[in-house]
């Protein structure tokens, strides 16, 4: 059985959407950002960095969204959900969800989380300043460069559409206007039509 | 036959390393960060990142560090250099690589690149300050609860080794000392003692 860790409009849906599209049998248990359970003792015990999200199997804990992901889809092979046979595939899908991770989801997080990274409330400010230049940029490139389309990976669907799904949500809050990303937009679109993600958003609502 | 697009100093030498100790057959091409190379039109049709490492293989180029770091062991699977046959284990691996790609490598990357997330010159400075804090918090965490011992996974030595021997040799730049963290010294020491380390160092000297 599997347990994910996840709150609410956060990288955790991600995870929540490839356990439900590869059919997993798993539990939730949400962690309240609100009272600053990521930081509790208890939580640091399953995730030490604090973070969501967390997926408590029966081997042990495993964190970070694109290990989560490739997980999810090794542990399901009838669901499809990454070229596992083609090392070379799976590189390209490897490629693009590190690029959400530690470029597009981090550009992101300034707007938040600028206290990571600065002490002076002033240079909080300007990181929160150039989040939506930031989130533009990162989306050209993905327009232009790495969605093939309909999907990542051209007619294949992978784990890279559920994690693109995820950031591209946040995109109006970030300042971006997705309609300048007619793919992305269209891919946000079939995803948010498609009932197995209205279950898992419905379930983190 | 492989090549790869890698600047001295960067975390490329992680995806170099893993390539020398594959035995792979590979090529090395240099992207002249003096020259601001990796921004020129040449190279962002290699990677549209504008940045190192980029691996150019038969099929195509792939970019992102634990992208290649896996893509290597995949293709080399007789060297061993990632648990391919456990999931789990995999996983464990990624989440690893992961953590280092998007937490730590992003921490460090504040000292010198603060201008991608903010553009005061007050902002940037504020960001450096916060760099050596940081990072001892990263390779504190590493230490505590991510690095078995002696290697990362314990006995069994693997691509995250090299990774974490990559940054490792950056920590005195952040102003952090190494002996605070016994076991990431122990392996950084036997990682600069191993002659394929001292070849790949020589290569890109
Ligand atoms: N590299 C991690 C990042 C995880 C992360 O930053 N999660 C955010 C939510 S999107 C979080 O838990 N933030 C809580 C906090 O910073 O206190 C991953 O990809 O899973
Ligand atoms: N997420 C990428 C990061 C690559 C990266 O930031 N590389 C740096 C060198 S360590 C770079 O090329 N910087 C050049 C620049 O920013 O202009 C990876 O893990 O490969």
């Amino acid at each position: 059985m599997l347990t994910l860790y996840y709150a609410p409009n956060t990288c955790a849906l991600a995870s929540h959407l490839a356990l439900e599209f590869a059919g997993a049998e798993y539990a939730l248990e949400r962690v309240d950002f609100a009272s600053r359970a990521q930081r509790s003792e208890a939580y640091l015990r399953i995730n030490p960095t604090g973070r969501v999200p967390a997926l408590a199997t029966p081997q042990g804990v495993l964190t970070e969204t694109p290990a989560l992901l490739l997980y999810v889809a090794q542990c399901h092979p009838a669901a499809g959900l990454a070229p596992l046979e083609d090392p070379f595939l799976l590189a390209r899908v490897q490629s693009f969800n590190s690029y959400l991770a530690s470029t597009v989801h981090v550009a992101h997080a300034h707007r938040f989380r600028g206290e990571r990274w600065a002490d002076e409330p002033a240079a909080i400010e300007a990181m929160k300043q150039k989040v939506p230049a930031n989130m533009q940029a990162c989306f050209r490139l993905i327009e232009d460069s790495l969605l093939a389309g309909p999907w990542v990976l051209g007619e294949r669907f992978c784990i890279s559409d559920l994690y693109l799904y995820t950031i591209s949500e946040w995109l109006e809050a970030d300042g971006v206007d997705i309609r300048d990303f007619p793919r992305d937009n269209a891919l946000r679109e079939r995803l948010r039509a498609d009932p197995r993600v209205q279950r898992v958003r419905a379930a983190e609502a």
